[in-house]
């Protein structure tokens, strides 16, 4: 796994560096200021998106605490240089997934979409009861 | 969607442009001329893969016929050139699905890793029963 990746976006690949050393030093307290306000969360478990820089830092502030044994993998990047994919592996409990991060920038570096898929469907349905136990009462107000 | 991706390898983009002409014409008869024998399908419902261009074939020729209104959106490629995400939506039955698969390419082409991640998990549920449905039987020989 390498921060640099040919063809991103200068200011995309900024914010994506920063983001690698918070998930590095698992603190994600900066992530709002690579986050614009108005930015879309989509969850792996639920069909709606959630919305708003605050879901946003919720949401992953919560899944790296559920996640032990994180890693990033492959990373790739979109034509326009402004779309990544970061493929991770991790454990919940005793289930192995694998997943992506389909991260959007803005032309100003700001993460404007966050998508994350998880296989296989057991990992899926482990990551959902921890983050449900966790997270079920403060998401639903953020659903848009 | 277009089949053009700056980076990609040439005998891989040469290869994704006949892919997408099969999943265009829904049509996969002529997948296994792009797969690499030993090829590995990596599903989003199992945690284990399966092996074989044979059983790519088989997942891969089942799942189109599973998934309704089916579109190809982001396309994103690695450093090296060798593996792309190709993003989707679709529907099954009456739950809608995004998905991604993420294909990595050996240098002659030819796929070598074929894996498939979706949410939400109400689509996951969906696509497992629809695929357990048609395959159950068949797909556990491939197992490895």
């Amino acid at each position: 796994m390498t921060d640099t990746l040919p063809g991103l976006h200068p200011a995309a690949a900024a914010s994506l560096h920063r983001w690698h050393g918070m998930v590095r030093a698992r603190d994600l307290s900066g992530l709002k200021e690579i986050v614009h306000p108005d930015a879309t969360f989509r969850s792996p478990m639920a069909h709606s998106p959630y919305r708003s820089a605050d879901a946003l830092a919720l949401a992953l502030g919560t899944v790296i605490t559920v996640f032990q044994d994180f890693a990033y993998h492959r990373q790739l990047v979109s034509a326009d240089g402004l779309d990544v994919v970061l493929e991770f592996s991790a454990r919940v409990g005793d289930k192995q997934v694998k997943g992506v991060d389909l991260v959007r920038f803005g032309e100003d570096g700001r993460i404007t979409d966050f998508e994350v898929m998880v296989r296989p469907l057991s990992g899926l349905q482990a990551l959902g009861a921890e983050m449900g136990a966790r997270l079920g009462h403060l998401l639903p107000a953020f659903k848009g």
